[in-house]
């Protein structure tokens, strides 16, 4: 098991487009979003799949089991998410000898533009880049969860 | 992905035993068991770790996804799916040509004994063995992500 502990922000401007290093087109659905366990399918680029479990956030951490499968599966599993599937592109933007991911968001979730960086303690400093905006760490409107179940962009 | 199609019974009656080649320990827990998917963690005699991911049963069949994940994983995905685990013993008891498969359950579905032969059609014809009684294949009663939520062996 791993332990993911991020944060998370809203992105204010496009400044961190000419930082961006590379990108891959990602679709994600939820077959289980329960108090015990998420259940992410995952396809990159439609090459390749994984499949994700995380248990229950706690602060801005929570534990994550992560699994490569067949695209054919990935694919056939979104299929049976349907409609609790979401579509972003990630772009990778090194800033502060940190990794950071904005993801933009497509289809009905167009407009909305998120920044995660992954961290190794809850208490690791980070310097924010002036491109980003809000936190919502903690907000669950941004959980991707959220974010498949909802019609649109958080208000 | 595979397609499962299986048929279940209740046990009758002992005669089974003189057939069984081998037998394993079984926990499995359910980290989700709604419309879309069921989401089965299982471990065998505490030394291989399955993910198993079942879709919509229409039926005797369903979609079926398995993936092999490491023991520790199992052993922490179980803790995770807690109450909503499940112990049996199973026998490989192979009879008329196929291989049936008898789950002894322990704890508190102790007395259930279930069998289950796996098929490769729908409508492929089955010797049933003297021993096996009321057919369950249909009875939601008896499939496993129910046991794992209910108290104890179905009245």
């Amino acid at each position: 098991m791993g332990q993911e502990i991020e944060r998370k922000f809203l992105v204010a401007n496009d400044g961190w487009r000419i930082g961006a290093t590379s990108s891959s087109l990602l679709r994600q659905g939820y077959l289980s979003s329960n108090a015990k366990a998420t259940v992410r399918v995952r396809s990159k680029n439609d090459e390749q799949g994984v499949l994700t479990l995380k248990g229950k956030t706690e602060g801005i951490s929570r534990s994550e089991y992560e699994y490569e499968i067949p695209i054919e599966d990935a694919r056939e599993l979104l299929a049976m998410a349907e409609p609790l599937v979401l579509e972003k592109r990630r772009y990778i933007v090194p800033f502060g000898g940190l990794i950071w991911e904005v993801d933009v968001f497509e289809g009905r979730h167009a407009g909305l533009v998120i920044a995660e960086v992954e961290l190794d303690s809850e208490d690791q400093a980070v310097q924010l880049p002036d491109w980003v905006g809000v936190e919502v760490s903690a907000d669950e409107r941004y959980f991707n969860a959220s974010l498949a179940r909802s019609d649109g962009v958080p208000k």
